[in-house]
């Protein structure tokens, strides 16, 4: 079991208070107990320090809150993430290639690349050195993936398909499926048009479990890198999606829309087709964003509206009834007016 | 072919009228024709009689109904439901471990355990008595699951997972991916928090096809018993579910959201996180829940209401034009008044 | 590389322009440059000619654009359609049936079909005349399926489902599951009914990634012919969907509702159960569809309303504080004139 001081030096930190202290784990605040270390939040230093049991705090270095036990760290958040690792290590689904893997003759893997059984390994499909691919992943022929990737079970990523390094995609995501693309006769029918544009993937993405992204026609689909999407997330033909943007779980992106850099989505979110979501803007769950948003701010409902325009209208909506009844006396009140 | 005094006793049932009377199969009452067997819910005593052609009818004990050929349950609903076994037994997917299955040597498999061709069953992992798996499944390591469960094609549950008896898990559902957790840099870059926590499913839990249950940095997510989860919806980490509660299809429950027991919700749901929901609340489909509902009561709506309030509301909110064009008369009316 | 004259006599169509110039690929108008071949919709002739650098463009054959190298054709985007498939021919992913599938001894393969590694046939189950399938599919026991389809990937079809000729099912897409039905015990408890009806797909239908389609408790859940569904979306139980009717993803379809031929729907719509859309219905993304639609006419909104009826509420709902304080001022005239 490590002690204090090793946690603080693991961390790279500084610490106050008993170094030879043993740490047995990592909690939450409000459920640490003596062993365990846990960590307050930069912006949340208002904790009742009565009714903490933890042996020891991750804090931040100028925080105030007099712990007897702390590790002083610039970020404690990023601190307490690093320690779930030490104290949680990752072990390794499969070791190797299984035999009862399926890799093409024709498909180049790196060193320390390791396929787990069942998995599919097409033709002149490249693997970057120490990527995981767990069971039964079917990854297509002319697929390109980076280094030390993270391919967790039963993911499907179709041919043509490019993806960074350090990428993670959860169980059961589809990469590269055709878009939904239509013609229609003069009759009505639908014909389909075919699907051949690529999918490109950046380094550092992660993309959640059972969540799509399509290629388009023939142009590009695009997560530039370290974008982060939930669960059951749609990402439609031809769509960019800029560095550090995050979308929250069954929020829908249509065809050909640019999202921004560092964009925040909440879940179930609708975005339209052809628009474009500038770099940092916030978009609440549940919103319809049915035009363009060109510039940084935070918006809700539908169609979307800034968002301290929406929660005002969102009140008096709530209360039509009131305002109903407002009308019905003002009515009453104007014709004893006019009947005099 | 059995005979109606044979489904009754099958059914533990009285009957009245011709108990020699042969029964070919069961059917919905506007479908059901000599031969069929068909079912009177309690709630619906309203039937036109002269329209049924079915040979029989499950009926209530103190129904009115007047029919020839009746058996007489206290719920023709679940009576019906145990006839469809009956007409309609399961064939079994796959007997015993099948050759081209993946089962690690230092997994656990209890008596008449059956694995399906091309599933996987990690190190240290447990299954119960009578527990099918079909084909294609990936189970991680350390994970353990009870007796009599039906697991289907394509599922994946992740390490540290804890599954009762009797749970059914519908193809593609994914149980234990890693919750959404980010930290932010200073700069706004996206930095993964890892999720370490376990996903606890209680016996006669069923989850819908290509369903999503993450798990958390640290606590649990838990499903307490008998919860019913339809397909496509996702339940984000460290989220509690009560027992019976049952929730409709491409709903979607944030993280650290706790769901009392019996509740039940519509599709297309949306619950914020860090809330609370009481026992037996209803949620009207496409609902947005962004606040905690501490009271039995149904909801509608985004921010949900009561929904009689929402029902007044939606209304009002559909005749606004109205509401316009007698603001505009009001203000000709006292324009003339103040002119006078 | 083929020539003018000789795409045009693979399209069957004519030309006008330079037969021998030699085209390279097909482009998207607005990136297209010399040796590419683009297309002009034919509801868009308002093309800037000076901005179009394509060695030759596909229009409608009474086009009035003057372009140097025409192919002329009756429909542009289905010319261009075929044209992809020119350029860009599908790569087969498998050729016979892999020596590490499982196919049952009681399965029927036609001639050409291909069954890619760990995928899986269950008895009885019937595959026609050059029907693909990739890898780590699932198809049950008693599934029928017709020529030339491509079920891709991870796919998953349940037992007694029946599938007609070429049609499309892309990765994670799951057909047959259980619909959600439930009783409910006098305590409230939930208890399942059993869900053993068909489903039924009809040829030239193409099904999204991880979309799902289910099984009602005795009643056919159908899809007409050339049905097409987008990624991520529901089909509850017993649902019937009308020829050429086209849905996009993550929408929701609710049980026994009747949908009719050569609708169009929007993403994220969710439409109640047990109603009826009529023929040739338009239904605008995000809409929450409470009752039947029984003209052909495009509906918006939740709940749903003719689409200018919403478009002038939806100004209206965004403006209420302009009404309120229309109000306001109104009450103090008032007061005014009541004061004199």
């Amino acid at each position: 079991m490590p002690d204090l001081k090793e946690i603080a030096a693991w961390l790279g930190a500084d610490f106050s208070g008993n170094g030879d202290l043993e740490i047995r784990g990592v909690q939450a605040l409000s459920k640490a107990g003596p062993g365990d270390i846990a960590y307050v939040a930069r912006a949340k230093q208002d904790v009742d320090l009565s009714q903490v049991r933890a042996a020891a705090l991750i804090v931040a270095g100028d925080s105030p809150l007099a712990y007897a036990n702390r590790v002083l760290v610039p970020d404690p958040q990023l601190a307490f993430a690093r320690l779930l690792e030490y104290f949680y290590p990752r072990q390794p689904f499969w070791t190797g290639v299984a035999a009862n893997a399926y890799v093409s003759a024709k498909a180049r893997l790196e060193a320390g690349v390791s396929v787990g059984p069942f998995s599919f390994i097409g033709e002149n499909t490249r693997i970057g050195e120490g990527t995981e691919i767990h069971a039964g992943v079917a990854i297509y022929h002319n697929v390109k993936i980076g280094r030390e990737c993270l391919i967790y079970a039963n993911v499907v990523i179709r041919e043509n398909v490019e993806i960074g390094d350090r990428v993670i995609i959860h169980p059961g995501a589809v990469i590269g499926a055709d878009g939904f693309g239509f013609g229609r006769t003069a009759e009505g029918g639908a014909v389909k048009i075919p699907q051949k544009g690529r999918v490109l993937i950046g380094s550092g993405c992660e993309i959640g479990a059972n969540t799509c992204i399509d290629r388009s026609t023939i142009e590009e689909t695009v997560l530039e890198e370290n974008v982060k999407l939930d669960n059951l997330v749609q990402i439609g033909h031809n769509v960019r999606i800029g560095r550090d943007t995050a979308i929250s779980s069954q929020t829908g992106i249509s065809g050909s829309t640019s999202i921004g850099a560092q964009v925040i989505m909440g879940g179930q979110v609708g975005v339209a087709d052809h628009i474009q979501i500038a770099d940092g803007v916030m978009i609440a769950a549940k919103s319809g964003v049915s035009g363009s948003v060109k510039t940084r701010m935070i918006v809700a409902g539908y169609p979307h509206q800034e968002i301290g325009a929406w929660r005002k209208n969102m009140v008096l909506a709530r209360n039509l009834a009131e305002m109903k009844d407002k009308l019905r006396l003002i009515e009453k009140r104007l014709k004893e007016l006019e009947e005099k």
